[in-house]
């Protein structure tokens, strides 16, 4: 079943039950009993064609993830990419059971996720919006940052990568000025070539050939994850 | 007086007792007395040439600077372009008051320093020693930033400019590591070209003109200076 391009995109993903999500505010507080498991909930905004969620999510069998974007026709591609991963991976289901596809707004993203509901969010080459008076609609505003902060739990991180020098940048100085831990920075993450278990975006991947750098961080946001990096940050100075 | 590639450098730098620092242990816990003041010491640590240390002695002559590197000909030169801008500026002095240059080993800063002695310290363009095996030589390394943390006070901060994408990416990562608080992190510092404000260094002007991509960062230390910040900030979301 192609979906791609067709008109009726909207009809054949409701077809899909346990993989689209058609109604965003109808789990908040509920996303346990969607996956069937009390399993860690990792989300990626703005998933475009869906490599990289339905990668992870046959790569990471015991994490339920779910990838959003805003448009029918790339719920559509990430459905077939959902199709085509389980396929190539031999399982017997259609799909990765613990992947769901939502198209929604993130702008809204509290009125579908409860507090503590989430572990990680995933920003994969955001839109940078390079004006200046577009600041507020980069996903690494500070707006934003505390939307994330209210929904994650205590193990939250958020893992950023972006080919934009200057939304990397912006996204630095929005951690440092919340005050956020971070780890892992790389202002070029495939400096000495590609690494086999990292799995990469459609965009990484064209950028990647291109030669373009790839910036990369992680964010700690949960308690636990700063305890637990401290703790080994002390372990490692033995 | 021209004391390039002179061989008899440190003699004629022993006829600058104003300027040069002969014995840099000498001093240590008593800097105010050198500068017949109270004011804030900023170092430069690598100065090379001095134009920027020099030049900003100029610039802010309520600012005590010290000027540091590793050789008696960078010890020269420095003094020559402090003699030079005194000049320039029409001072009746022979150099600025509120500089001193220094030849010494960071290695060993707190035999020259004593705790709380220094306000801010500036890394302009420090080797970045790219093989693994010389991080510990890198001046952003944990354990150099652990000395730098001693001898300076309350107000104390780290500003890092480097057009090494390799030395930024490691002292970022070294800074979060030591959870220190970053601000004005700049990825391409002359993006929007150059400001007139900012003091150039002698490879940074170079690199700018190749079209190179600078890196810069202010580092929090003291507590005085993260307690300002954080009020900034609260006043800023207001």
């Amino acid at each position: 079943m192609r979906l791609r391009g067709k008109k009726n995109a909207p009809e054949l993903l409701a077809n899909l039950p346990n993989l689209v999500i058609t109604e965003p505010t109808a789990h908040k507080g509920k996303w346990s009993q969607v996956f069937g498991n009390d399993r860690p909930i990792y989300v990626e905004l703005g998933m475009g064609k869906g490599q990289f969620v339905t990668e992870m999510s046959v790569k990471y069998p015991n994490i339920n993830f779910i990838g959003i974007d805003m448009y029918d026709e790339l719920i559509a591609r990430a459905s077939e990419k959902a199709m085509a991963v389980s396929e190539r991976a031999g399982g017997a289901e259609q799909h990765p059971s613990n992947l769901r596809l939502m198209r929604a707004n993130i702008e809204f993203m509290e009125t579908f996720f409860e507090e503590n509901e989430l572990s990680r969010i995933y920003l994969n080459f955001s839109d940078p919006w390079p004006k200046k008076k577009h600041a507020r609609r980069r996903l690494t505003h500070p707006r934003f940052l505390e939307k994330y902060a209210l929904v994650m739990n205590e193990w939250g991180e958020i893992h950023q990568k972006t080919d934009s020098e200057t939304l990397f940048e912006f996204s630095l100085n929005a951690y440092a000025h919340m005050e956020y831990l971070m780890k892992d920075i790389s202002l070029n993450l495939h400096r000495d070539g590609i690494h086999e278990e990292h799995v990469m975006t459609e965009y990484e991947q064209k950028f990647f050939e291109k030669g373009m750098n790839i910036h990369r961080v992680e964010v700690l946001i949960g308690e636990a994850a700063v305890k637990q990096h401290r703790e080994a940050k002390l372990k490692g100075m033995k």
